[in-house]
């Protein structure tokens, strides 16, 4: 994949994107100018230039020129809130069985093959390439329980050049002998471990971060959680991840586990788990107070429709219009493999579609995501989530250029009546419901190029 | 796209399909050899060959052998029961909008278009290539209410080979003044011409018959509905098609329009336009009389979940599993363009999809559709919705080879955890979850390759 761009660049074509305004309503420019450093960082965004103008504004003896053609656009890269590595290749397997049976039937086997570190790396290389194909260009990983593995899928990342939180799994019980850490010591040792090595391959943190990961409370003792909770006190730069009210069976099973706690907010704030720094997956059964739990403590939410509506005990759609009326951070993840879809198009679309389910079930009152909150939840949205809004999200100037170039003319996906009839809002909305990876034909990460499509 | 094969033809390696029998079992057969005659039809089915049998099985001096991949298996082509031509290419728009305010705002401008035939050939000729690359190999086409745009959506199916109804759509009231036909006179004469046209054209009816498409009761005076209903009596061969029950909004207006009818069954029945020959859109929303009604009369169900989940008034799982429990005949539509996908794989996840909303609104009664249940309406159901069971939609012997050659390894959109561990049965899983048209690479009609991908 192409090397770090030495030189500054220059982007001078159509841009799409959500504003940080309240609302964040798009902003669709046909013909706008990015520059870029050689950092990666965008130094200025003039949203309206003439084409003969671009020449003079940008100095080509010193920066690349990047001018799209009219079938092309530029966007934001995807946010992935929740993702699970090495669920890569199991994706589309157990539709309908409920979460703890997927979980013992499918996932615990495939996951606990990930003590071959060589298994790891063949799966995980493909699994980083398949998501950057999709204009992931930031995921949140929860990875499997083995250090080896999971700071394997560090690694890779770096050397993919995707962003990416990783997080080794804590496991300490209610799981089979062969997929369990060894002991609560060694669990959160082995997550020290893999805190260090991220801290080593990028010192800075430019591209990562290790994630706290505790399966989720079933999977987790008291005193497993306590202590990734002292370690998230100790690392305030560290995120933390977990599954939070997915399912019915889940949170019986939780309640059984933990009777002592009223509610699941209760149960990880009351172990130092729920900070702004948290990513909740799911999310999908919330009280009252729960909401204002996750308000006042600035969580966020990862909005996983794809596998909220396929695995996990049937159907269940969040209430993702109550997350936005209240102010709570959310983004989408692709939840893949639950998901059965590693495209955060298909993610957009589903969150639009249990979105409406909502709007019935609420008779009118939650009404269902438009395209551009869709687009905004997996984009700007995810950035607040993970904490990166101030570097992603959308092209802000200080903010870091993570972006895709969309051509909608590539492989016939998309279809317009008339080319020159079809305006750009009207393109990015087919793009939106009818296009895929086949459309994205130049990832951009940190202003480097991680994935080209041969044209 | 390749003629006609002159030789018959045989076809070994992995098979799927669904089974005739109650309940439609996938029949997974690893090692089949199928024997396909010059006419398209199958002449054997020998269900578990020995590789090195096979030379000994057929005679390649008369027939060409074709021996399907390790990473290939046959499956039958896709039925789409329920789609509308000339909204190919505004897929994807007006999400969210209440349906008729999306027929105003999106549809008729874009339906009035096809007044102009070569606006109407270029699209059409674009949208059978598109949906013969999704491996629907029978398409159930409503056009526009324009004789001409009609007849050339007929020529060119015949011209690309595929199997389609293909019908003028009758539309005398409540449309604007450029998308209405003429009067009621004009419109039964011009669907007679349309009827005209393809026995002209097809006069054996190999792949092609006109259906009688009363747009839906708000777009027809009774007198139109009821001379549509006196031409289906006099021909017997002819499939019928409208939208029925599909939406609040739109039973609302029906009733407004016909007040004399308790019910759309009635409506529709009393015009003579319930027959066994039948297809209905939708039919969402649905009594126990109409139920009953719909089983007596032997109509069938075109379940669009895609559409019906996105436009036309928010959310709405049709009762999938109540059709298939009382036998009501049901197939899959993708509903192009109100649905946003042209791909049956995508109706096939969202039939699935809206049928967990149903288990969960009936309290677990009505359970969810399996794969092999969503496939058998992506195939055989859709072939007894389209009364073309003895034709198509499986591999019996005497039926005409309609099939598509499914490939994993193409282009790396399905992703395997071990070539060699991975069975017939979970590939085949992944292809309907993760698949799309690129792991489609060989589409046959009637014995026709009528869509090949470079290989």
């Amino acid at each position: 994949m192409g090397s770090h761009e030495a030189k500054p660049q220059a982007f001078y074509g159509a841009v799409i994107h959500s504003l940080s305004t309240p609302g964040h309503d798009l902003e669709i420019l046909p013909s706008a100018l990015l520059m870029v450093n050689a950092e990666g960082v965008i130094t200025s965004f003039h949203k309206d230039v003439k084409s003969e103008d671009v020449d003079r504004l940008v100095d080509t003896t010193s920066t690349s020129l990047y001018r799209l053609s009219p079938s092309q656009f530029l966007i934001p890269g995807f946010i992935d809130t929740h993702n699970h590595a090495p669920q890569w290749a199991q994706r589309g397997l157990g539709q309908g069985q409920h979460i703890l049976d997927w979980l013992s039937a499918i996932t615990f086997p495939n996951e606990g093959r990930f003590r071959d570190p060589a298994h790891a790396q063949r799966i995980y290389s493909s699994a980083i390439d398949g998501f950057l194909r999709q204009g992931i260009t930031t995921a949140s990983y929860y990875g499997s329980i083995h250090p080896e593995a999971t700071n394997s899928l560090a690694d890779l990342c770096l050397a993919k050049g995707q962003r990416a939180f990783v997080g080794k799994c804590n496991m300490t019980r209610n799981s089979p002998d062969y997929y369990r850490d060894a002991s609560i010591e060694q669990s959160l040792q082995d997550t020290e471990s893999c805190i260090a090595h991220i801290r080593k391959i990028d010192p800075e943190g430019q591209l990562l971060k290790h994630v706290l990961t505790p399966r989720f409370a079933i999977s987790c003792d008291a005193e497993c959680l306590a202590g990734l909770g002292q370690i998230a006190a100790r690392n305030p730069d560290l995120p933390i991840q977990t599954h939070f009210n997915e399912a019915e069976q889940e949170i019986t099973a939780t309640k059984e586990l933990f009777p002592q706690f009223d509610s699941e907010a209760d149960l990880y704030a009351h172990y130092g788990l729920l900070t702004r720094r948290s990513i909740l997956a799911h999310c999908c059964y919330m009280t009252p107070y729960e909401f204002d739990k996750l308000k006042e403590l600035q969580c966020g939410v990862a909005h996983c429709p794809i596998s909220n509506m396929t695995v996990g005990g049937g159907f269940m759609a969040a209430p993702i219009r109550e997350f936005l009326n209240r102010g709570i951070k959310v983004g989408l993840g692709t939840d893949s493999g639950g998901g059965f879809s590693s495209s955060m198009l298909d993610a957009m679309r589903q969150a639009m579609i249990a979105s409406h389910a909502k709007e019935v079930e609420s008779k009118g009152k939650d009404k269902g995501l438009k395209i551009a909150e869709a687009f905004y939840l997996a984009t700007l949205g995810g950035a607040e989530v993970c904490c990166l809004e101030k570097k992603v999200g959308n092209f802000e100037v200080g903010k870091e250029f993570d972006a895709l170039v969309v051509d909608w003319e590539r492989d016939g996906v998309m279809t317009m009546v008339d080319e020159d009839e079809d305006g750009l809002g009207t393109v990015f909305e087919k793009f939106v419901m009818t296009g895929d990876d086949r459309n994205i034909v130049r990832v951009f990460v940190k202003g480097r190029v991680v994935r080209e499509v041969r044209m």
